[in-house]
């Protein structure tokens, strides 16, 4: 087994798994968290929804209050949690600020160092994660997965999906930074793992890549009209609509949630609509 | 409005309202959470299901990690999570151990000094607090009101519901302390607030008080068989359910979940039975 098991809970008749495992591509241990539903056996392989979280989260803090697996247990839906960073360099700067570093690397392959050899999230999330745990998992299935995720996961899960077509059956997103060469957070960020070339910073902003998106996009988004960030324009979905629609793109359904904020409160709310979302496209629905 | 609100959070179709206030019973700031459910009105009034929380919580775990609030919302039931202790003294060793003192009150009135002039979170619970709650919240019903808790909150659902006949329509507690007078965290908590009279400790302990019940109890617990708590002899839902037999009193439903622990996975995995059986008590199902 690749992974330590750091703790087994029951929860909603399935299991959650608390694991780490020492990464080849970012050079630390890494932590993630897997639901695996009820039922789900190497001859009746559970499809897999991966969330990734938000700037400053671990990935206990979906498991905890984003009830995500109450939803997915009964459709038979694994849950894949990654961490927001690598975890255990001190690098430096890599504490100072919570919107930079550790808990927030933008789920790209940094080029600038210090961060270019460990900061790889990209990688890691594509190639060395879903190998390991389709490897150690034969309940999981490999053909059937789909992305999600909040926030800066939320850029993560977009770009990702657009990134890399055929990899997943369908995206969604809370709250998502949609167009982060234009917001105060993706700049900070572009800047500091990519350097200054602004024609860089595109192949890694969700509204740049749906441009060059062929086919349905298969998408779900929801925001909050009173999350402060989306007041503060760090989120610019509308930027990312209005892309997709130039485009021809169609697939894409993008819902303002009257009132709701940032928090888990507003993502456990919609949770089961995003796990819906992702089970229709997986076969389960 | 004797309540100060300090947040409002739109969550499933309802609002979650962080709240403090001035308590003339423990002469301190008391904060509570309360859900109103969508639709609730003064022509309307929504029923309310008290949850007590347990050792080292405050209302906000609950309203983060139970889920109570998915289940609640769709039939129409409120909520009520009230903090386990008075908030902002410094009594000598009040904040030194983890269940005794702050947040470990264990909802009695407390007869020994230095507790007994703040440490009244039964007089609390049961005449300010509904006092307060209804005469500033017009929406809820003060006829229906069910009570229900967590562990060391358990044990004041059971002992208040007990000690209260007719205030509350059912009761429910998710791995409750029920036999304190003989495990060891009732024993340091009794002896600490209420002296070394063991008879007098009886009047707090729902196995004693159960004996003494007429009528049907109208009650679920729900115990996890890999709970750490269960297993060193904290909790004892067996004596109370032998309790309850012995002295004919029906309407009580024990169930042993196996290998579930003690914490909110366990909670939110049975929470909507418990909200289930509490609307079905206030006739909302």
């Amino acid at each position: 087994m690749a992974f330590t098991t750091n703790a087994t809970i029951n929860t909603m008749g399935g299991k959650l798994l608390k694991l780490s495992h020492q990464s080849s591509t970012t050079g630390t241990a890494m932590n993630l968290n897997l639901f695996i539903p009820p039922g789900a056996s190497s001859s009746a392989k559970a499809p897999v929804l991966i969330y990734l979280s938000g700037l400053t989260c671990t990935p206990d803090n979906v498991s905890e209050k984003g009830f995500l697996h109450a939803h997915a247990a009964p459709l038979g839906l694994a849950l894949l949690f990654p961490d927001t960073s690598p975890r255990g360099l001190d690098l430096p700067g890599e504490h100072e600020s919570w919107d930079f570093g550790s808990a927030a690397s933008f789920y790209i392959d940094a080029s600038r160092e210090p961060w270019a050899a460990h900061y790889r999230m990209q990688s890691y999330l594509t190639t060395e994660l879903p190998g390991l745990v389709f490897q150690n998992f034969p309940e999981l299935d490999s053909g059937r997965v789909s992305i999600s995720g909040h926030s800066m996961g939320g850029h993560g899960a977009l770009t990702l999906y657009l990134k890399n077509p055929g990899m997943y059956k369908s995206v969604s997103a809370w709250a998502p930074i949609s167009n982060p060469t234009q917001c105060p957070w993706g700049e900070k960020a572009f800047t500091g793992y990519l350097g200054e070339d602004r024609e860089e910073w595109k192949k890694h902003d969700a509204t740049e890549l749906v441009k060059g998106w062929k086919g349905p996009l298969n998408g779900l988004i929801d925001v909050g009209t009173g999350d402060n960030f989306y007041k503060q324009k760090q989120l610019l979905p509308e930027n990312f609509e209005k892309a997709a629609k130039d485009a021809g793109v169609d697939g894409l359904e993008v819902r303002y949630q009257e009132g709701y904020d940032h928090s888990y409160y507003f993502i456990s709310t919609f949770g089961a609509d995003h796990v819906k979302h992702a089970a229709k496209f997986l076969g389960l629905l």
